[in-house]
């Protein structure tokens, strides 16, 4: 690493504590609570002339200023307190701007639910709620907070806590407990009292009720059926044989601080407690692709209607951080073959610096054929090898884990990879009751209800500069009639090109091979004669499925339409607005574009500084097999070159060979101990 | 291999040798051209009694008959011949059926294609038409034949080729002779005969033409833009270093002859010309899962409107054989790892046993984390790694390449994955000439026009049984208003099924998450009270853009509908028809669907022994980034089970390890040859 940070690079631990250090003064004595200590990125003008000097000459231009973001809560009087956004210039040692967030709310953490499950399990109505169950000799109660998502039931001025009951049957601590949801459910509010507690639907119909009812004993099932943790299960399959990735002359990448140069590629490595894993500044053979990529939100609305429920409702980025929630990944566990890792850097609550460990990886696979052709006059083939850059991190919101990993590819195309996985959030059903139309049963007494998982990725472009527009391209069957006299025998179709003029949000449409460009105006492709660019291949995805009118809809307002397009605005990271915790709506992309849509200037995209941002996800209704612990559901988002370069920019790969593959033949003969016929 | 082969296997040379002795006396002393002799596979209602007594009794029952299907043209007076089909009971030595197959063409071959190409440059009105050009010194022509897309131009009683021409500009015999296309057209007759020599059209607006017109000097360009093969390339890139598959204790599989098991999946593997890979009696766990799966067809339609290119339109599996056109895949080329190459068998036309080498490999892939959580109370992370069996054929049919491979998971799902690479079929175009709406210029003088690749994957289920049905299940937003009171936050979804009941083709529906399910109405699962099932994940695609009476549309009806249900049929193995060469249409699923569409027994796929078609592919309207060969261009359509198991399948899969992967942490100090900070 470099001795002075590069602009890009995260804040050091030093530079958190001297953000922290300059922001103490302004307590005025009161309690602090850090809630965030990050680095406020350098402003786009700047940044995109400080790189551009980089990459010119080889060295940067000089004079940066570093900033920090600082989230804080200063405890006042009476139970009041203040959070404060504060911008900190790292270089003088200053506040430069400071801001009081009056009826926002700082993320949830981990911190802060412990104190509330405490506090729930602590209180007495819980407490004799709980005895009332007359729950096995052994087991556990654990209670598992969630952040409340608005459903205009209550005040939404102050923090509250939906606390969901779970049961721990077996002594080990990490037995499955979202086996047995238990149907009591408590509100915790801010100053950590219970104010209500309350038993939960047992059936489609019931609604919440105070009814008294024991734990149904025969919801008690089998660890075969429940448990995914090996020290709580019968057997593991033995027959899966090892399988390594060896490279014996190392990797094909290096690494520079956070810096990393592969196979013609160069980016930077970002990380943040909220967005986790961020890239930066991406060319490819020195050609500027992208200033900043970003997965800037994701919700988790859960479908089932009946009251509670309509409080699942989870920014997974925006109420507890992808940063922050990012597991510290294990050397050969979480990847194969040679891997370097990056930590990141958080801060605790009184403002030191704190460690994330191994938050992102990255190395190198192996992705099968990338080009082949075979002569089929001579015979001769040639094949190259695809080997894509992973860039990877894992996160782990309760129940839920998501592993999102950018792929660079030969062939200068980048993937977004997400994975779902983990356990399913489960509440209670009364054994015998007939599966409702909004959720599956998974075990006896548990219901795996509906719900999607709606993502957003934020793409900055900057191909061959930051002056970019977006095309919509279709492809039509040409009229097959008197109006076109080109079409004779019907098979003729073209593609049809639109330049979006205007931001908005945008639907796929496969009918019409509808195709988003990112489009540089000004920058022909010499052979093709169309400007140079890149495509969005999108995840195709039912966009949210709340109506328009409720606050799930009205809160993630990115959920509506598969791609906007919006005018790049240094403050517009994140598409349903910084703080999304209790949020009422009306803060997101939609409003924002709104808001400025007849201010031509304000809201024109074409041939300026635009943001993608493609919303994508799944609506995950819950199969047996997701239980009790899913499989990977995987979902790609890709861009791709499109008359961006002079021909494949994977062409010059060398051919695949044995001598450096070193593949084994199968010998039937000797796996199988006896001869072939 | 077992000494007598399983009803399922392929045809041995044996069997081959012994199916052209007993057709040989049919000719009455006429010569005979042997096009086809593979297995024709039993009667299902046969096979499914075997396969039942085999998995049921650890043996077989003995007494099914093994028939070979026999195309063969014979030759008869004064130019004619007669092409017919015969089935061959193999055990009886007997003929047990004949047909003429009166109107009908047999697929094209590289030895027939080799006589166009020769009469072609043979002729003299070619020769003459050649010396009009003028063609730089050294420099070769090349004739590339093929096969004829109905157009409605011509008698398709008989074979027609198309022969385009391109220049191989250097000596070297792989040089990219696509990059030089040539404007003179030819059509040969069946008897070998140039029938017809033209000039082609250069720019959008012309048309066929007989001007004489030298060769444009301004074509030629240089190899960096234009040539794959390493010897005709300057450089390779050095960077990427090796990467190796160690699978130290051997693979996880075994192999019997054509029956694989490998990670509680069995299954056999077929082979023939047409279809290259099939796969047969595919279980997991024991349980039936699928009878057949095969790719059944696909048509490579061109967009260029004007004639004669509405004249491509490639059948690859009808017209051309994805079985006779596999590559002969090399060990540590195509696969890493430890690799099983299964060969397939055909025949010459004399009808003497041909051997295809290495047509399928088979080995195990790493496909990251197959199931993660952590616990965040405990910070206990438990992760299996995702390992996948592959089985891979890969076929050339003329410029292109396309990789086709099922991958088995270890969570029960089943993907084939289709990737298409190799060079673009170019037309010339005049330099300087716009770009025209239905082409990219890749080259100068060089237009790869647009077309689509529309695959076709058969699947024969048998979800725990044969009697299956098929299920639409779609995600509906609740009403939020009056006439439901279940929804007063406007949250709540709910999945709406509804059995398909009669034959017919369905189209995709992302805005309602439109799932097609296979399922076993006579089988609940216990938990979650529905039918047991696998659920399609098609890859969603465009349909066929060529107008409805186009010859194009009329010839492959199955561009139509992105899904297609039909009840079992014994001779309905391909969308289009068996013969698709010069067809006229009307021969494809449509129409068959169509004609019993009155007899409710005939069409009805309710609770019966059904069949799903998928219709997935690309629009591929080439990037100059395709050029001169083409990366992968990757589909993958998915198969998996929903709530046909009592949970995830893939749970007792061991946890991954450092101690079994043996990964390497990148050493960034020893890396970069200095410290760090």
């Amino acid at each position: 690493m470099s001795a002075t940070p590069h602009p890009l690079d995260p804040l050091t631990a030093e530079e958190i504590t001297k953000a922290a250090d300059v922001v103490r003064p302004l307590s005025e004595g009161q309690e602090l609570n850090f809630r965030v200590i990050t680095l406020r990125e350098t402003p786009k003008d700047e940044l995109v002339k400080y790189l551009e000097a980089e990459h010119l000459e080889g060295h940067a231009s000089p004079n940066l200023s570093r900033c920090a973001r600082v989230e804080v809560i200063i405890k006042r009087n009476e139970g009041k307190s203040d959070l404060m956004e504060i911008i900190v210039d790292l270089s003088k040692t200053v506040v430069i701007k400071q801001q009081h967030l009056q009826g926002k709310h700082s993320y949830i953490d981990s911190t802060y639910m412990k104190e509330v499950e405490e506090a729930c399990l602590a209180d007495a109505k819980v407490q004799a709620e709980i005895k009332t169950l007359g729950l096995p000799e052994g087991s556990t109660v654990i209670v598992e907070p969630w952040a409340y998502a608005t459903d205009g039931s209550n005040d939404m001025s102050r923090r509250i806590s939906m606390c969901w009951f779970y049961l721990r049957l077996l002594s080990h601590a990490d037995a499955n407990y979202y086996a047995y949801p238990l149907d009591i459910c408590a509100e915790v509010s801010e100053d950590l009292e219970v104010t209500k507690v309350y038993r939960l639907p047992s059936s489609a119909d019931e609604q919440i009720h105070s009814e008294v009812r024991p734990f149904d004993r025969q919801k008690i099932h089998s660890t075969e059926a429940s448990e995914y943790h090996p020290n709580l299960r019968s057997s593991t399959r033995a027959t899966t044989k090892p399988y390594q990735v060896v490279q014996p002359d190392g990797p094909s990448f290096q690494i520079d601080g956070h810096k990393v140069s592969w196979e013609k590629w160069t980016f930077r490595v970002g990380f943040n407690y909220r967005e986790g894993l961020t890239l930066h500044d991406i060319r490819y053979d020195g050609r500027s692709l992208f200033y900043r990529l970003s997965l800037a939100e994701m919700f988790v609305p859960y479908g089932d209607p009946r009251a509670p429920y309509p409080r699942k409702g989870a920014f997974d980025l925006g109420n507890d951080g992808a940063g922050i929630n990012a597991n510290n990944l294990r050397l050969g566990c979480d990847c194969l073959g040679t891997i370097k890792y990056f930590d990141g850097w958080h801060n605790t609550a009184s403002g030191l610096p704190l460690k994330l460990p191994n938050v992102v990886c990255l190395h190198e696979q192996d992705d099968g054929i990338l080009w082949k052709h075979t002569n089929f006059r001579t015979g001769h083939a040639v094949v190259t090898r695809s080997r894509i850059l992973v860039l990877q991190t894992i996160i782990t919101v309760s129940n839920y884990e998501y592993i999102f990993a950018f792929h660079f590819g030969q062939d200068a195309s980048i993937h977004y990879e997400v994975r779902a996985t983990g356990i399913l959030s489960t509440v209670p059903i009364a054994v015998g009751e007939p599966k409702p139309p909004f959720g599956t049963i998974v075990a006896p007494g548990v219901l795996a209800p509906y719900h999607q998982h709606l993502f957003c990725l934020r793409i900055d472009p900057a191909i061959d500069g930051h002056k970019n527009s977006i095309v919509i391209e279709e492809s039509h069957a040409m009229p097959m009639d008197d109006t076109d006299v080109r079409n004779p025998f019907g098979v003729g179709y073209e593609t049809r090109s639109s330049y979006i003029e205007r931001e908005g949000g945008f639907d796929l449409d496969l009918t019409k091979n509808r195709v988003f460009k990112i489009v540089n105006e000004a920058k022909l492709n010499d052979m093709t004669q169309t400007p140079v660019g890149f495509k969005l291949l999108p995840s195709y995805s039912q966009m949210l499925l709340a109506h328009p009118s409720s606050f799930h809809a009205r809160r993630s307002e990115y959920g509506k339409h598969a791609v906007w397009v919006t005018k790049y605005r240094e403050d517009e990271m994140f598409p349903s607005g910084r703080y999304t915790m209790q949020s009422m709506g009306g803060e997101g992309i939609a409003s924002a574009i709104e808001k400025r849509a007849d201010d031509v200037k304000a809201s024109s995209v074409r041939n300026g500084d635009v943001v993608v941002w493609h919303t994508f996800g799944s609506t995950h209704n819950p199969r047996i097999e997701d239980w009790p612990v899913m499989p990977c559901e995987k979902m790609s988002v890709g861009l791709k070159p499109v008359n961006f370069f002079e021909h494949n920019p994977g062409l010059d790969v060398a051919p695949s060979t044995q001598e450096v593959n070193k593949s084994v033949l199968y010998d039937e003969a000797a796996s199988n101990g006896r001869g072939c016929c």
